[in-house]
Formats: C-alpha cells, sequence, structure tokens
C-alpha cells in the first residue's frame, strides 16, 4: 500500500467520525490502526482528531522506531507509567466530548484507567462499525495481496495434497499443509488449521487432533494463508477411497447450494439474501437442518470481517467486498462436508478468486 | 491431569476468593478456566459461586459437548440471545456483593453488558492475582508436562540446527525449526519464534524477516513449543562463522550472569534479588546499561505469567514455580545476545530444567 493509499483512509476515517459527532477516536486494534495508518507495531494504540485531522501513536520504547517508519502522517507518543492513563491524557488535551473507541477489543481495565484520566469525554461510542465499514471494501492494492494469500495457500495445498494417505494423522496433514503454506511465501497460516476425518468433519469447528484420516472417509480441511498480512481462507472435503453413494449425493448438493450463494453475490444484494439462495438449495433436498451455520464472511487483514453471509445480515454488498462462500452439511456421529471458496463483488457482479478444483473426483486421494 | 487436581484446585480458589470476601468470580481467559477445571472449549466463560462452592461453563452450542467431556464439577449453561448479558444473569442469580473477574482479559463491551445485568453486584475485584498465584506454583504434573515442552523444543533446535548455514533467511530458519517441533510431538511453538541475525539481534523482540543469516555475525533465536497445552521457551545465540573476540567476552558475560542468576533462584528469593544478581555481573563488566529488560518470568500454560524476576518483583520465589533467567545484552545497529534457560524453584534450591548447549564453542554453526 502506497502512503497516499494510507493518508485517504485517515481522511475517510475522519470524515466518519466527524459525521457521527465525534470528535476523534482511540483504536487499539492492531488491523484497525495499520489499516488506516500502517503502522505495523502492535501493543499500541492510536489516537485520532478530527479537529486537528491527524493522530499520534502510543505506545513504548520497543516500537518507537518502527512507528517513526511506518505511521503515515502520525506523531509517535512513548507512554510514560501506565499506558491506559497515559493515554487518557493524551484524549484529555483534544478536549472532546464525544470519542469514538473499540470496545469489543480494548480490555475493561484499559477502558477505565483511561476514561478515568479523560473524565471530559462524556460520551465514549463504538467506532468499529464505522471502521468495519471502511475495510470492507478492498481498494485494488488489496484485492492483489488477498489475491497472493489466495495463491499460496492453494500452490500449497495442491503441492501437499499428493502425500495425503489414509493412515496419517489429522495434525501430520496440517503440519504439512501448514509448511508448505510457508514454503510458498506465507508468512503463517491465517487461523488454526482444521483438519477433520470422518465423524471428527461433523463439528464446524473442530481442530486437527490425533485423530487417523481413515479409509473410505471424507477428511474435511478448512484452511488459510496470511502473506502481506492479507488473509485468504478456504475448504475442501477430500475422501480417503471410494465415495459411499450418499455422500455423493450431499457433496453435490453442497456444491449446488455453493453454486447458488455465488450467483447471488453481487453489488445491492443483502447478505441475508445471499444465505438464503443457498439454504433454498439444501431445502428442496432436505438438507436445510444439516446446514447450522451462516454462509460466509469478509476476509482482509482479518480472516473474519465484514460484511457477513448470515440470515442476520441486512446490509447490501458493495464492490470490493471479498466474501467467503463456504455452504456445509453435518451428521453428527458420521461426518460433515463444506467447500469454501472467496468472492469478489464487482461493478458489475461477482468474480470467484480462488481456483482450487473441487470436483468430486479431484477430491479423491490416490 | 486428573480430576482430583482439577477439583483441589477449583476448592484453592474458591477459599481464596472466600478470602478476599468475594462471593464468586466470573473468569474469560481460557489458561485460567482451563487451570482451575479442565475444561477445553475456547469463546466461554466460568462462573465460580463461593456459596455453592461450584460453578458454571456458559458457553455455545459448539462447546457443549466438550464442556460436558471436560469440565470437572461445573455444569454447562448454553447461552441464547446475548453472551455477555446472559453472563450477567447467571451472576445475578448468585446474589453476590462482591464479585471476582479478570478486567484485563474481558472485553469493555462485555463487562459493561454484564454488568448493567448483574446489579446487585456492587464491587468488582480483579480476580487474576489470586489465580495467577495459584497458576505459579506447578504441581508434579504440571512440570513433567513443561518438561515435555522444552524435549521437543531442545530435539527440534538440535536436529535443525545442523541444517542452518549463512545465506539462508531468517524465515526459512524459523519454520525450518517450528516444522521440526511439530515433527517432535509440539501442538504449536509457544509463540512466534524470534530469528535474528547480525544487527537485528539488537532488538529484544524483533520477529524473523526477510533477513539473512550473515557469516561472521550471530544468530539469535528464542522459541519455545506447547506441548499437552504447557509451553517452553529458550533463547541461543548461534554463530555463523567465527566469533571476534569483542563478542565473546560479551558471550562470556551472558553466560556468567545468568549462572549467578540461576544460583540465585531458591524459595524465599524475591524476583528483584535475582535480578540483580544478574545485573551485578554486567556491572563488573561495564555492560549494565546494555542489559535493557527484566532476568525472567514464569512459563506455564501461557509463556509468560508469573513469577517475575524483575526490578518490580517483590514476591519472594516459592517451590513449585518455573521460571525463565534469560539475561541478554544488546548494541544497537551491530548485534546483541541473549541466552535464556528454564529453572525450577525447588524444596532446598533449584533444577535447571532445560539441557539445550550453550557453550560458545558448541554456538558455532558448521
Amino acid at each position: 500500500m502506497t502512503k497516499t493509499e494510507f493518508a485517504a483512509r485517515t481522511a475517510r476515517f475522519l470524515d466518519a467520525l466527524a459525521e457521527q459527532g465525534l470528535g476523534g477516536a482511540a483504536l487499539d486494534n492492531r488491523d484497525d490502526y495499520y489499516y488506516l495508518t500502517g503502522y505495523t507495531g502492535s501493543d499500541s494504540v492510536a489516537v485520532f482528531s478530527v479537529r486537528a485531522r491527524t493522530g499520534w501513536i502510543v505506545t513504548d520504547s520497543r516500537y518507537a522506531e518502527e512507528a517513526e517508519k511506518t505511521a503515515c502522517g502520525m506523531e509517535t507518543l512513548l507512554w510514560k507509567g501506565d499506558f491506559a492513563q497515559f493515554t487518557g491524557r493524551v484524549i484529555k488535551k483534544l478536549r472532546v466530548k464525544k470519542m469514538g473507541h473499540t470496545p469489543h477489543s480494548l480490555t475493561a481495565a484499559f477502558f477505565q484507567a483511561m476514561q478515568a484520566e479523560a473524565k471530559a469525554v462524556s460520551g465514549w461510542v463504538d467506532a468499529e462499525p464505522c471502521i468495519a465499514a471502511l475495510r470492507a471494501v478492498k481498494s485494488p492494492a488489496e484485492t492483489r495481496a488477498v489475491r497472493a494469500a489466495l495463491d499460496c495457500a492453494e500452490k500449497a495445498f495442491l503441492a501437499a495434497k499428493t502425500r495425503w494417505r489414509a493412515g496419517m494423522t489429522e495434525t501430520e496433514v496440517k503440519n504439512d499443509l501448514e509448511w508448505e503454506m510457508r514454503r510458498h511465501g506465507a508468512e503463517n497460516a491465517s487461523f488454526e488449521t482444521i483438519v477433520a476425518s470422518g465423524a471428527n468433519a461433523s463439528l464446524p469447528h473442530a481442530h486437527a487432533g490425533g485423530g487417523i484420516v481413515r479409509a473410505g472417509k471424507m477428511l474435511l480441511i478448512d484452511f488459510g494463508a496470511i502473506r502481506s498480512r492479507y488473509c485468504s481462507d478456504l475448504t475442501r472435503t477430500l475422501w480417503a477411497g471410494d465415495v459411499p453413494a450418499a455422500w455423493r449425493k450431499r457433496y453435490q448438493a453442497v456444491l449446488d447450494a455453493q453454486q447458488a450463494g455465488i450467483d447471488a453475490v453481487r453489488a445491492g444484494a443483502r447478505g441475508k439474501d445471499v444465505h438464503q439462495k443457498a439454504l433454498d438449495v439444501f431445502a428442496a433436498r432436505g438438507l436445510a437442518d444439516k446446514f447450522t451455520h451462516s454462509l460466509g464472511h469478509g476476509v482482509g487483514l482479518a480472516v473474519h470481517e465484514s460484511p457477513r453471509l448470515s440470515p442476520r445480515s441486512d446490509k447490501p454488498l458493495a464492490p470490493g467486498n471479498i466474501v467467503t462462500v463456504e455452504p456445509g452439511v453435518y451428521f453428527p456421529g458420521s461426518g460433515g462436508i463444506r467447500v469454501e471458496d472467496m468472492v469478489l463483488v464487482t461493478a458489475t457482479g461477482a468474480e470467484t478468486l480462488s481456483s482450487l478444483p473441487k470436483s468430486l473426483d479431484s477430491m479423491v486421494l490416490c
């Protein structure tokens, strides 16, 4: 990202604060302040002033150099004494009545100490929806970064998959895939890779365990890479051996539900409507009650962010949104199937960013 | 750990709450509630009642089965509506005036919503010091778990080290070591491995980057493994080629400071006194200002926990404490040296748990 892009983001954020009648905001979430300013440190708070049209990175000596180098248009303040109290005194000097913060990431202790020093602030307002709305619309540079994060995840999957066999442990598969992602340029996995064989695949949030990749069973793998700070998120359900007829049907239902979801992704469609399209496919096959989670979520600096493709999401999609479309069906005690791809909302429709094969034939391990 | 051990921990915790006049506590930190109850889920809150001598795991359907299986002596409550408000209503039913919580991990939003439902609670007290004091004293089973976490980190280091050469990137070394730790049974690295060559080693918290392992320079590696939930934490400073005379002296000073620190570790010694012993060695060699952090910290379920070996730590060490002893010297722009081992406080003195070689000769890469 260029300095110009960061400056433009900060400007949009300050405008959005002003529209809500806020005099400033204090952000402690690292993705948030990186997004706005380019500052790459952690253990810091970015304080913004609408009146001054700028802000300050409050941090300690470990990050002083990094803040000077990377925080576009922000001054650095090194806290002394107590971090939260110091931040409160920085806010006090802004002389504002209403201040934004991020209460879902800030700790209760930090907030209380900060608030006690900035008593003139009479209203603390959750600024997370405001910044989430900005982050949800990816710039071309961000879309390129997500494509790169997808690319190394997909290449790693294809390379590692050739080695996976019945009899390996879920943990071996996980370690193999995560190592390949790094070898292909990932900084890390974007979340703890899920590798679930057979009955373990019936738990949507199962992680890799001591379980064995069992012959004749599915092997559900939910994985992603971080590259240049941006995330990817994909799921494939492989098969160690022949696929029983009942599971073939279910697999096709998941592919069809996913396609219905992808077809519904476009600017103006509400998250709930896209979710419903996939649910309709399952309902027509008698599988509605097996689809137990929402259809998808935004991906960017965080692996889960706005917008959501869920029954509760009334917000219309906008060009630049990048979302997962990940229907699944789960049968407690016997297994589950999920297929997940990433889709970019464009001006005229949608583009599927991921390109990993998903036909059932291509999912069978040799 | 056995059910008996978890039950005994819960009993000690309830006693400690009672001593402070608290009627209960709500804990949202996963390590805390695992330590007390054995419950392995996340995204949950454990609510304890002193009067009822028991508690409840508040969670959602994803963790229902796990809570039933693993939470010793606790009932499971699945929240509906809003997680924080539901938790507040559970607390309200306890009919207590003073309640413990963990404001340094709980978010501001969760605390506010919980508090609003449990209005009869007039005092919220930080229960973290109380549980930290319990967690700081390791049982024999916990010490075995830490030894196992050390063992796989040490074996991985020795295996991977034979492959490290000048010209590799720091990231390649990091990926290689983390992969070897997993191959040796680690669930994960216990923190993001630090691999810093040459001048990068002068930043105590540098992470692996695109830097190259440079010939004739040091290669500082700070790493650890998680195994069965327990952490290890070690540092070695390797050399890619001949060690210049000035750095030989500094390396010896770090070893001597570490030995002085280890010799001072025993029950009754205060953290600050142990820190001072190492600092005295540096001071005698004119290096006091190059030792810019505290000497060590407790390690257990978390890689950083109580007790601290820092100038601000007045608390005496107790048998069962496991601490790192990790002096270092840093020369901005040219490099740094740190050596870190783990030490158990015993009834009669101390035992160094780690056994990785650290003589300068053994630190030179082939």
